[in-house]
């Protein structure tokens, strides 16, 4: 809602506790077949798109969350060359997947085509590497996608969705995560955005949860900050039948490309849970 | 301000970007002779501390902060035994401290009692050190109490203050730091909030930068979630004489109290600075 010049989130987990952003101007609004998707100009974190009156994301401060969403898990894998993003309609987790030198092909299916257009025109600088070559962006149903994709194809899956109420709630449960699993991989790993851990805590134990009852073995949450979430602390979630706490710590710290969060150090930081979320996750 | 049952923070550093908790109560209200204080009831963060219309603290999500304020300096340190809290009425911090078995002398010197009188009533939680024999609650002007201390006479000193402007504005500059430096020991460790590192970033760099300009040979920033304060992302610096990395870390991993966030391993993540504040704090 907005009131006085801030956009307040629409708290659709009922934590009781949202981000208000001030704005500018209201630049866009439309109702696409699956949303309500809306673009304002805000006082200080740049262009904000929102989805039935969520807060998705601002020019100013997704790098957090695109980049972590991204980089663990492809320098966890030894050799990512396959990489499937679920959602990750403003192509921001795109982009960074794309900076890895040796990947050769990621597929991203997003359901709401709409999504992207937006973003290419009020985030181009998330989608500069839309053209890529290597890039191919399907509108479709990514749990469809899925279903239909051959076994052991892909090296790692991305699940960059929204919170798990309307359109992406079915990308929160074990069906869902068990067909992951079947066309990963055996050293494949899957990664889910997985809510706040402190104020959506029932969401992020469920996540691992899940997980691990389809037959991961390992799983392992990395929480970060997101500035504009609720709460401001955020995680992600991984799952693999292999070690997530090794990585490519060199290539990591030598890594060909910038990032503004993400390093060989945060990496390892940022898989560290502290006393009241420990044994989950 | 309040809008509709959503309690929004007066946003005192203009960083248009500020966390809204849904209330269900005013339950206090007073001006002091130094600031205006309130208590809210909220609906799932328990009670709710504001000045001026800053959000102070909340039941359920101040150990972030406390712990974060009081545990890394504490652990860094060899011996701590006299320590100083400037500010912190609502006694969090002191609690913390108390904790520390070694430690033999606490001074607490708030300048607005009325703070510490409400804690008392509705954080009775944070309260239940006051009455250590340890421990001695002031309440003056913290600028004033460190300039008639005597030299070398403190181990540790806490800045648990309120932003920088009003009543803590002259708790953020040289002159004040070097008073502090003055009184500490030469292994003594100042302490100060410095502000969220992502919306606040120029006091948070001054910071850093005025407790060097003071003599301090190192400092070092602290990185941990603060869901409640804008952007969630919050900060503390340290300043010393000698090394700020290292830590009593067996120590630490068998200590004999309870905490929700710290911890040896969230120690040690804590001091990492993502590439963005790299060079900073």
């Amino acid at each position: 809602m907005i009131i006085e010049n801030w956009f307040l989130d629409d708290d659709v987990m009922g934590a009781d506790c949202v981000t208000a952003l001030k704005i500018k101007a209201k630049l866009h609004e439309e109702q696409s077949p699956f949303q309500k998707i809306a673009i304002y100009d805000t006082e200080k974190f740049g262009h904000l798109m929102t989805i039935d009156g969520v807060i998705m994301l601002t020019a100013r401060d997704n790098f957090f969350y695109h980049e972590m969403l991204a980089h663990p898990a492809l320098f966890i894998h030894d050799n990512p060359r396959d990489i499937l993003i679920i959602g990750g309609g403003d192509c921001g987790t795109l982009r960074e997947v794309l900076k890895h030198e040796q990947i050769e092909k990621v597929t991203q299916v997003e359901i709401d085509e709409r999504v992207t257009a937006l973003a290419t025109r009020y985030f181009p600088e998330l989608c500069v590497a839309n053209g890529d070559v290597r890039a191919r962006l399907l509108f479709e149903d990514g749990i469809a996608w899925v279903k239909n994709a051959p076994d052991a194809s892909l090296d790692v899956i991305i699940i960059d969705s929204t919170d798990p109420v309307g359109p992406a709630e079915g990308l929160f449960n074990a069906p869902f995560y068990a067909e992951c699993r079947r066309v990963l991989r055996s050293d494949g790993i899957l990664v889910q955005q997985s809510e706040s851990p402190f104020l959506h805590f029932d969401t992020f134990r469920a996540t691992g949860e899940a997980m691990r009852a389809v037959g991961f073995t390992e799983t392992q949450a990395l929480l970060f900050p997101q500035c504009v979430y609720p709460s401001g602390l955020w995680s992600a979630t991984l799952a693999r039948s292999q070690s997530l706490t090794k990585y490519r710590v060199k290539d990591a710290e030598q890594k060909s490309f910038d990032t503004m969060y993400y390093s060989a150090e945060i990496h390892a930081a940022s898989l560290v849970l502290p006393p009241f979320l420990r044994g989950n996750g």
